[in-house]
């Protein structure tokens, strides 16, 4: 037994420790990594990965601050490598992976409230060096804190270039044949692909992790696509051994990352091949090898994937039809008792297909819709520009007027004083919520007017209690207190699109 | 037998007779008229009516341009009122009653086609002088071809004060008591009211066939709403008797004015009394003594009234919903066969109900998807003013942004090259319709793409002809001919909200 002692890392951070191990044959099959993490609190074990040349990895995240002591053993030694190390203070911004804290909201595991408002750039870590920096920055000063992306790269209109690395040793078709008028033809096709579903192009797996852990030093959670059927390479249509084998890996490399949350797939019911059974099967997957229970869902195309499934933690929906997408929070909270989140409901921009090209102001609206009914939404910005690059695949600069609105809409969530808004039955003209307090009447009410215009409206909560009231222009990003209030009162508006009230308790 | 020979009418004008006849009694109960009209090619007998003074009147409208006899009969005499007249040419503008001309849209009897751009001022006829006058003003300069307003007076908020005149003779509740916090208790009340439901008020009659006549002169229907819950008169709460007195005298009055549409109720669902039975009986009515068949419908608050009731000429629609409304024209016309009018779909405005206080933009589009749907979409205005004067009460003036984009509306509409439009199956993202030939292939269709913005989209009809291409930008009301395109074409387009493309077969 080899026993080593090492730095210290935080609590919720990355343990990592490399062993030296046998590069013969193929390591990514032959051979299995193991560690075990011992403190008074947990006992973990996980499973290690090839990582090139040689050298096998085991990453750990402790879950407290504590003393720990580890042993790995890998199956191409007899040896053991132990030692200790000491998990520290979460350092500033560290709060701990998403958790769902009380069935329709989230919180970090330290308690803290996170109130999702996502992006979507599908294989913005796959572009070049500099547009990816441009798209950490833009992240950086943005309101967003979740981005979708794809650990396979994408192919599909304006998606027709090589991507910077491929998942696996091997080479691709020649791309040099696609067109906007003929990519369609090649979608889900494997011909002309020369790809070793047994090795791992550590590479990409490298890269990609890198990106896992920028987005999480901005306070990012990454919301990991790691199946999806945007695919000219045959990435979608492994058989079933090589589709475990990759799902184990992609576990074994980032379930150690704080900010990962796992999406099995992008639109499932697109995929040529796989069957509900796949599905539940990389769902185990999942559930026996991440052993810090990272957030679980899966996107749909047209139906649902039946989020009632005990191993889906939330829902990630794509909308059901052209008008209506944030208007059905309410409907299916109730359906499936699990955070609502919308992570497709058209994007801000101005391309030719209808998913791509509504306003900021209608964006912005389906987002205060979403909220004010208990649920979450989500962005993507499809502009056409002379690069083709655009923010929903590619990341770069955004262009729309919606960001900036949410940036709005996150300081007003930040001061919800609890984790997250219930739905409340209100006047049918209104979409009203509430903060609940556990055994106490609602001291927190939101109503949210959305295209509607009304120049006036009366409230009523009690006879006893002031409340102080504030008129929200969530486009025009101003608040405007009106002063406090008791017993019956009534609040003057503006008489225009998208205000919002807020009405708190004085105590 | 008396003999006379009077001046001529117009095809479907309005030929009147008055009869002296008896004044003792209730002449309204206690005496009958009828006229029976004969030309080569019809034979009519109506009822008449009393109408003060002792004299009793018929009015009969000649579907024929010919030369007719008459024999006029009142049971308060023994003597029969004979004479001949010709009806001649219609007069320029007169095109006749409206007629269901295709199953899904209208026409007016002597063919041309007739388009439905309708609003709603429900008792505009009820208010002082100069106010109608304005009213009259503001529809000759718009787009409207229907309004709908009622016979009785309103009650209900912003319509609190009296009515010009009352329908009875008798007495009215003491309005000063009604504030904008009360009213709603007075609804439905009969209370503090005294009258007398076999007697006609002459005055206010004679004042509504005015008007009626008045909408005539300026091409407009009468869209007649004969009952309505908005009461504190007890006039929606008479007893079978009494109603069925009032839809006798309304219909020996009022149907042979060739704009008038029937509109047995507005929301037919909140009469405290009424049940299905009884307008199933009014329905009886005006198809037994209506001798022009009227277009005849009924408007829901919530639910629809059955529109497969082989009476109902044409669905009347209150929406069903806050946020789809002209979207589900597509659906209705399936379940229905019959031209489907959206009579309410929000108005125009800034009031505290939402249904009353949706933009211009919204009123637009909703207008646009329910005309591109195949369907009709009705305007109604309510904007807060000192004087509470709002149009879709009282008429007045227009202050929103949607009667001019509807005038552009009407001109695209009245080029159409047929009866009315018809939806096609499109794309998920685009709503499109068609002008159908007769054993052709259609060679005109309309795309419209709401508040999608699309920059730009792609077409292909055949190979052999040429097709000229319209973008109307529908809100800033300007046609951008694009040219003419064969094969597969492409069209730009401007990346905003509210486009459409018209494409026309060249021949």
């Amino acid at each position: 037994m080899e026993h080593s002692f090492t730095k210290e890392t935080e609590r919720w951070g990355v343990f990592e420790i490399s062993c030296p191990g046998k590069k013969e044959g193929n390591p990514f099959t032959d051979y299995a990594i193991e560690g075990c993490f011992k403190s008074k609190n947990e006992i973990v074990c996980v499973d290690g990965f090839y990582d090139g040349e040689g050298v096998y990895k085991v990453r750990f995240m402790p879950s407290f601050e504590d003393r720990y002591s580890f042993e790995i053993k890998g199956s191409f030694s007899e040896k053991t490598f132990a030692g200790e190390f000491a998990a520290g203070p979460p350092r500033k911004g560290n709060h701990g992976p998403l958790r769902v804290a009380n069935s329709f909201h989230f919180a970090y595991e330290d308690g803290t409230p996170y109130y999702s408002i996502g992006t979507t750039c599908y294989v913005w870590e796959l572009q070049h060096d500099d547009l990816q920096k441009q798209t950490l920055e833009t992240l950086k000063n943005s309101a967003f804190n979740k981005i979708r992306f794809c650990i396979f790269p994408k192919h599909y209109d304006y998606n027709l270039k090589e991507p910077r690395s491929y998942p696996y040793e091997g080479t691709p078709m020649d791309s040099s044949v696609l067109t906007k008028e003929n990519f369609l033809d090649y979608m889900g096709k494997t011909e002309g692909n020369n790809w070793d579903f047994k090795r791992f192009n550590l590479e990409h797996f490298r890269h990609i992790e890198s990106c896992i852990q920028k987005l999480c030093a901005i306070g990012i959670e990454a919301d990991l696509i790691v199946m999806h059927p945007y695919d000219r390479w045959g990435f979608s249509r492994m058989n079933a051994e090589c589709d475990d084998l990759y799902w184990n890996y992609v576990i074994a490399r980032f379930s150690a990352y704080r900010n990962v949350w796992w999406s099995l797939a992008n639109e499932y019911d697109l995929f040529p091949d796989k069957n509900m059974a796949d599905w539940e099967r990389y769902a185990s997957i999942i559930c026996r090898k991440d052993k810090y229970n990272h957030l679980r869902s899966i996107h749909n195309y047209r139906p649902f994937y039946d989020y009632s499934r005990p191993w889906i933690t939330h829902c990630s929906i794509q909308r059901q039809e052209v008008y209506k997408s944030a208007e059905y929070v309410t409907e299916w909270r109730e359906r499936y008792k699990k955070p609502v989140v919308l992570d497709e409901i058209a994007y801000e921009g101005n391309i030719q297909h209808g998913w791509g090209n509504i306003s900021g102001k209608e964006l912005t609206r389906r987002f205060w819709e979403a909220f004010c009914r208990g649920g979450y939404a989500g962005h993507g910005e499809t502009f056409t520009n002379s690069r083709d690059i655009l923010w929903w695949s590619h990341g770069g600069e955004l262009h729309g007027e919606s960001p900036e609105r949410f940036k709005f809409l996150k300081k007003i969530l930040e001061k919800i004083p609890g984790h997250g808004l219930t739905p409340i039955t209100a006047s049918w003209d209104e979409v009203a919520c509430c903060v609940e307090y556990p055994g106490a009447r609602p001291g927190y009410y939101l109503f949210y007017y959305s295209f509607m215009r009304p120049s006036f409206r009366d409230y009523y909560f009690d006879d006893d209690n002031e409340w102080s009231v504030d008129v929200i222009d969530t486009w025009e990003m101003i608040i405007d207190p009106k002063g406090n209030f008791k017993g019956k009162f009534r609040i003057e508006l503006p008489g225009k699109e998208y205000i919002a009230v807020r009405i708190q308790r004085r105590n």
